[in-house]
């Protein structure tokens, strides 16, 4: 479907092959640059749960196509054994990853479509197909918009990003969220520096973010997650930008284990702190962040490092991946449809209402 | 000089063995129990550089016996050459870290007897290597005074104690400092449980104070550092207590780097912060923690793990080994001399103006 060289950022991170889904391998990045492609639902959900693919718009970019497999594969079967397959695909899929919502959201979009009675098999396969190539049309554009409107509120002439984790390119469709705004932002002010948290246990910013900055050949110096605290003390960082797995209808947001943490540090020094995520990230069924399933991952996460035992054998360990970041230490969310500023429940609310302007103007709410 | 069945944690870090320094090789801990035997100044001077010995104390002690190794080997020369001798191994074992006060302290204490004319060098010699082993000797009763003083303060039946890095046995000459505490409370208090910071870069949370915890049989669940915020922020954290590497006569206290993050999370939720050190550490010369120089280590530390390349070659990495931990975040100073309360820089004072009693009753000032 896409072409690598009209593909906004050079990085492929997930793409439809008429029938089967090509991912890069994120667990193998940046020593290798390896393709995984899946043939089935089942594939793209292992591949979801063992991290081949992460970061919350591409999980829903990747659920969306693992249903049009899943449709594919039963587009000759009668209606019951249609639903059936889909209905099992869609449980599947969706016990993955508990914590990021664009999962549960993908998944919701493609079930309108094989719920649909009018639909024979094979029409409602082809519509998944279509809808899939959509949701990833949509996450590329959603990135892009995301990006503009943190240019507009980053107008220091000199700014200096401190990001956690990888909210980029490689977590998403393509540009990314928190790196999209990266990504705008050093387009106007290429004195832009970024600091890239190296975000254990899995290291998605060693690995992923400082991979994506060489590639775009933006300043960016690597830290571990213990140094963000140093650097924000001395006055070196301008802006905290992250993304989002899930933001609350009063807009808690949770994101990668740790983002709490540089929040306060931020709150502490008055560095601004802005979430950069879609419109579809807001969860408004849930009040606030308490809400949030936190997913525990395996303990050799934190025990092993790139294959190798770091910690003594028989020590006990924990393993939360995300943390809820509380609503009073966000400066503003940058979303697809505009900049919300606190409080975040009306603003948040009113985006959603709205009607989608193909205009995109900068809004502030 | 000791027996390993009487040292007091069962962990020997460094032993003088009648002309050589033996040290386990904490760069290899946990997975492997290696010895090195440095036979010259120059050999402990590359063990402090390399880390194969590390934690402040414990550098002061390695510092005194590499003296003890430079006289030894130099007593047969000319007075002149025998103080030449020792002013080049002064300025060597000097320069290899800049961060930790115990150092230069050390090195002063050995300069006060080869300074002193009466004694020729090889009387000098014998009365160097005495000294050594006084510190070393000292710098365990320090650690349990230590302790002792903190399971004072610490009186809640169900401690979690935090901790980052390893201010430990092995930061020490035996016992630790914060986790002189920890051993001192949980002979006290049983269901205590720890929360170890891994520490990155070097991981010494992960390998040496999970180790540490896991021979003496006290509960403890080792997390990412980034981890700290999501424990410290749920309640389930009762004191964080860590050892420091230089005290300004202010109370501001460098320690490794990520102290300063943990500290900013202690006071967010109202969680008592614990610096546990000897009064040695307290350098009265520096007003502030502004003072302290902060050194930057190799890159490699950052990029590598376990050998393993785990960010994308062409990279930029910072990586300083410490911050400063501002007196203002401090509930208290745990001290061999006693507890100290802020204001800090008036009852630091006191206890270094006190005549050493022998009692060593608990004085909170």
């Amino acid at each position: 479907m896409s072409d690598p060289s009209d593909h906004p950022s050079a990085v492929r991170t997930i793409e439809w092959r008429d029938g089967s889904v090509l991912m890069i391998d994120q667990r193998k990045l940046p020593l290798v640059e390896e393709y995984v492609t899946c043939s089935t639902w089942e594939d793209v959900a292992e591949a979801i749960r063992t991290m081949v693919i992460r970061g919350a718009p591409a999980i829903g970019v990747a659920a969306a196509m693992g249903m049009a497999l899943a449709a594919r594969a039963a587009r000759e079967l009668p209606r019951d054994g249609f639903t059936r397959a889909l209905q099992d695909a869609t449980k599947g899929l969706f016990s993955t990853r508990p914590t990021a919502v664009n999962l549960g959201w993908a998944l919701a979009e493609m079930e309108q479509v094989w719920r649909d009675q009018a639909l024979a098999p094979k029409a409602a396969a082809e519509a998944m197909e279509r809808l899939a190539l959509q949701i990833y049309e949509d996450d590329v554009a959603s990135c892009r918009s995301i990006g503009a409107y943190g240019a507009e509120l980053i107008t220091v002439e000199e700014p200096v990003i401190l990001t956690h984790c990888n909210a980029g390119a490689l977590a998403t469709a393509g540009y990314g969220t928190a790196l999209g705004v990266v990504r705008a932002v050093f387009a106007r002010r290429p004195r832009l520096r970024v600091f890239v948290d190296e975000t254990r246990p899995f290291l998605q910013g060693a690995r992923l973010t400082a991979w994506e900055m060489l590639h775009e050949g933006i300043p960016a110096d690597l830290i571990t997650d213990s140094m963000a605290g140093y650097f924000i003390s001395k006055g070196m960082v301008t802006h905290v930008v992250v993304g989002a797995d899930r933001i609350a209808a009063n807009g808690d947001a949770a994101n990668k284990i740790g983002t709490y943490t540089v929040s306060v540090l931020a709150k502490e020094h008055d560095v601004p702190f802005y979430v950069a995520a879609p419109l579809s990230t807001v969860d408004f069924a849930i009040p606030d962040g308490s809400h949030i399933p936190i997913e525990e991952r395996d303990e050799a996460e934190v025990t092993h490092i790139a294959g190798s035992r770091v910690a003594p054998e028989g020590v006990r360990v924990r393993n939360p991946a995300f943390d809820v970041t509380p609503a009073r230490n966000i400066t503003a969310i940058i979303t697809d449809r505009g900049v919300v500023l606190p409080p975040f429940g009306a603003g948040l609310r009113g985006l959603a209402a709205e009607p989608l302007s193909k205009e995109g103007d900068p809004c502030v709410r």
